[in-house]
């Protein structure tokens, strides 16, 4: 089996397991599917989540695409008429409880062929991190510590590194914080003389498979938590920071936005309800300004 | 007096003008102030008005800033070792009621200077426009009237150009809509031959002051209009597309969030409370997809 093809089996595997874990914790709401075809070639299957008794809004989503290589990207790459191959999961799950974090992941393969269709380059990216409204350490220390758990069957190093890189990318720059309290984030993973693309593929695979133990004991464990009105005001506040970074940062966004991805495909990552208050700040020593000196200055967790 | 002090002094006395009527018309709440300086030279009065009887939320800001040209705005322009003053009056007004409009207006003048402080350049921009939640064609009417009205005092193709200019402008290329029903947008408004900058000053302080007589009729036909919470849903969601013009497309905000400018005065433009509905599409023939219809086929009203 090609690299490809084992890829999109694992995905789309993996899209199925988390759904349908995602839907037994709910208990009320169901994911809806959308099948989508992209004109130039390839397609996707969204599922959508909403109005759940634990997920207010969320998607799980996989696309496997490919065709001309657009423009933008050639530009990007430095390349000439390259055609490409694309596949891969993402997901973003809003939930209801204030107490209980949203959290963002996506594990994706890349393939570029020249015109005459040989295949000139590969590589995997992808990664999963968590974006608390109220911090719990222990929370953040079990997210952490799955990442860590993952990444060290592989290579003690790549837990800081990418974890460190996680930290960079997710970052609010014109706030000077940071999105959430991180987790993984790597890109590019190509092949070299000590690590094949079958190592790359056993190690992001591995991080797929992680993810459910590292978000929904998190999830299980919050959702009953009781919250009032202003914890839910804090964390639509928070959300509006989530949509600033997606909409203002995050490359992947803007370049499915300018290059005529699947919009609400690619905007389903931005939450269910928001609020924009004008200078917004928390009291001194609350739970709130607490999280916000966090996301000030990234903590190492474990 | 130079025209850089004639214009700060008409924007200084045009922002007062504009929050006593505004206040006047709530009658429930008042603008807060805040006086803020920028490091590097100048600074702004930013003025805020929020949870009204009217106006949820809304700025109106001016600012007046000098110093060194960013480094991002030298290559912008092309030039080196610049200085710069640049002044403006911005508004953005965020309704409670559905019917009611959201509207943005802006007018600026901006100087450049050479090392040895040589004025080498000068311009104005600005304009306004609306952005209704529900469409009386009466009220797109009356605005682009009194915007028509404005412009022809001085030119009979300044209505047709700017008008133009706008619909081009407040577009969300990813929705392929329209942001509202426009208005008027110019920009880089110099000397020629013809027209001198005080001629420009006449026009720019023509359409400032053509603001309140093309917005508060409409707030004042619109405020007492009964709404249910469907409409309210349908203000908040399309609100969300207002979000994105605002963060991925809108120059001026993509600029001060990258160069270090007051984030709460850029950012106050974003309405209170969105939401964002995977995949929402309005019954046809409804009120809602006739808002759409215009949207995604600009109109000339007058």
């Amino acid at each position: 089996m090609t690299m490809k093809d084992a890829f999109v089996s694992y995905i789309r595997n993996l899209q199925d397991r988390i759904c349908t874990r995602l839907e037994e914790i709910d208990g009320l709401a169901r994911f809806q599917e959308d099948l989508w075809k992209r004109p130039q070639g390839g397609g996707g299957r969204t599922r959508v989540i909403a109005n759940g008794a634990v997920f207010e809004k969320g998607g799980v989503n996989i696309s496997e695409v490919h065709g001309e290589l657009p423009k933008s990207m050639q530009d990007y790459f430095g390349v000439k008429d390259a055609h490409f191959f694309a596949c891969g999961l993402s997901l973003v799950l809003h939930p209801v409880n204030p107490m209980v974090p949203t959290v963002h992941a996506n594990w994706r393969y890349f393939e570029m062929y020249d015109p005459e269709g040989n295949l000139v380059d590969q590589w995997f990216g992808g990664g999963q991190d968590l974006t608390p409204y109220y911090l719990f350490d222990e929370d953040a220390i079990h997210f952490h510590q799955v990442c860590k758990t993952a990444c060290d069957a592989h290579d003690p190093m790549f837990y800081p590194n990418y974890k460190h890189r996680c930290d960079t990318y997710f970052y609010n720059s014109h706030r000077k914080e940071a999105r959430g309290i991180g987790g993984l984030f790597f890109d590019y993973l190509k092949a070299t003389e000590s690590r094949s693309m079958q190592d790359w593929y056993d190690f992001v695979t591995t991080v797929g498979d992680s993810f459910l133990d590292a978000y929904v004991p998190i999830v299980e464990k919050r959702q009953s938590h009781a919250f009032a009105k202003a914890h839910r005001d804090w964390q639509e506040i928070r959300r509006g920071r989530y949509v600033e970074f997606n909409l203002v940062h995050d490359k992947g966004t803007l370049f499915g936005l300018k290059t005529d991805g699947r919009i609400e495909s690619i905007l389903m990552s931005l939450p269910p309800k928001v609020q924009w208050v004008y200078d917004h700040l928390p009291a001194a020593g609350s739970e709130e300004a607490r999280l916000l000196e966090v996301l000030q200055n990234p903590k190492d967790w474990v």
